[in-house]
């Protein structure tokens, strides 16, 4: 595969590592970006991520043949509405966002007659800083990446992302929107959402100063997700709405049994919870206990 | 500092650290273990972290200056009245528990006349991983110590405590109980609660395969304290009570808030609950964003 020209909307770190990672691997001539801040979008050519840029996206797109959208997935909706008068005939759209039925929902509502064009797909990846300077090539050496094609979707223009993914080094895999936005709501968006607020209830305790000062360690750990990107994971937790609040539920409901465990005094049950955990824990993410702990 | 003898009750990854610290620092004389399994102690003593054992406390603790108990917190009441017909006039007891109040008052109604001479200490330290097996002479340099002596604790008993922990390279603080078990509260038996709660309900979810092929990454640094000892947390659980209870219902009631924003499609609510945590966590645990995530 080569492509002659890829348009990039939004050129932070997912966006400008998939750059980095194409044109290592040679399969794209031209990179074209397209942001709010031309500063930014300056400072990514300047950093070899672009060749060129526009702060239009629909003249960012023009000519291109392929198109990723790599905004937090609340922005994706008016993106595609701004795209779809300039989306080449024969260009294929995708999409890096982390949640998948809504962002088909929305690629459906507004690419009209490109829609079967449209592939969905979420690169398991990332780190906690965010923005063209986090960019690098190898973000994607061995991470996952779920493509959720939908009933309509154009064989070929699956097949084209799929080849894009696997040029980066990542393994991609297939399934359908509703089942990635199920285990992602597990895996990913409710231990988001639990960091966040462990983090935050912390921020609230007293006293604060020792706090603090003790707070290293396991909570470091157990927290740093929290200091991943707020705007992205506000869109997320709104875009994953039924199966985020399902997994919320069942968190609190398991709390709520640790809570009346404690109250009580019913150290049983404690053990049998705390072990059936660790044995969950063992199995789920296996040989990771090498670090210190309290 | 010189110990003759030491005698330490419950010769696992904290009791048997201690030990090996303190024999490169050449601190100590004779270490003598105490413990329930026999084979478990023999193999202490074949790797050096003992020189004899006892079954038997009494027997264990006879002659000893310096006494550590380093059992779960749920234990160390019955050792206490085991001991106390044995401890030497002069000894001085201490502990190693994650809680320190309610093993002060176990002190206080086992140990009678020898309460001056107890002194509460908890290490903080240690891995997922438990046993003799893991010991290391290392686990404590650098690390926390905090002391929790009482109203009636001896100086000389507090100094002599100190001393033994700041000779294994840890870092000694001191601090009244009720303190240290509400900071401890929030700074760790909280996240492990929620790190158990959090792989607990991974563990129920659907569908399970695919659950379990995407739970690395994030998930595995959030939960890694959820393959703690059961047991040693059932009992921290427990003892620490009111102060764990009020972490958790001020981590429930956050979270709570969170389910209602994604609820009610609150963006606003839910983008300032992210980005107050991620100041806090910036400003209670920085520079520590090195990580993968998704």
């Amino acid at each position: 595969m080569l492509l002659k020209r890829l348009a990039i909307i939004g050129v932070g770190l997912i966006g400008g590592s998939l750059a980095l990672a194409l044109k290592r691997a040679q399969v794209v001539s031209e990179v074209v970006g397209c942001g709010r801040t031309a500063s930014e979008l300056e400072k990514a050519v300047r950093l070899g991520v672009l060749d060129r840029y526009s702060t239009d996206p629909e003249q960012a797109v023009r000519g291109a043949e392929l198109i990723v959208v790599a905004t937090p997935v609340g922005a994706m909706r008016a993106i595609f509405e701004a795209i779809r008068p300039a989306v080449d005939n024969g260009a294929v759209i995708t999409d890096a966002g982390s949640v998948k039925a809504s962002v088909l929902a929305d690629a459906r509502a507004a690419l009209g007659e490109a829609y079967p064009r449209f592939v969905g797909a979420h690169p398991i990846a990332g780190t906690e800083q965010s923005g063209v300077d986090a960019c690098f090539a190898d973000l994607y050496v061995d991470h996952r990446v779920i493509l959720t094609p939908a009933e309509q979707t154009l064989p070929s223009a699956a097949a084209k992302v799929h080849i894009m993914w696997a040029r980066t080094g990542a393994q991609v895999e297939v399934m359908d929107a509703g089942t990635h936005d199920q285990i992602l709501a597990y895996t990913s968006h409710l231990p988001h959402m639990v960091a966040y607020s462990l983090v935050d209830c912390l921020g609230r305790a007293e006293p604060a100063e020792a706090l603090r000062r003790f707070a290293a360690g396991g909570f470091r750990d157990i927290t740093r997700i929290a200091s991943s990107h707020p705007i992205m994971w506000r869109d997320i937790a709104l875009a994953n709405r039924d199966a985020l609040l399902e997994s919320l539920r069942s968190f609190s409901g398991g709390l709520e049994q640790i809570v009346h465990a404690v109250e009580s005094g019913d150290g049983e049950r404690l053990a049998d919870l705390f072990s059936r955990a660790r044995e969950t824990r063992d199995r789920l993410a296996p040989g990771a206990n090498a670090h210190a702990d309290e």
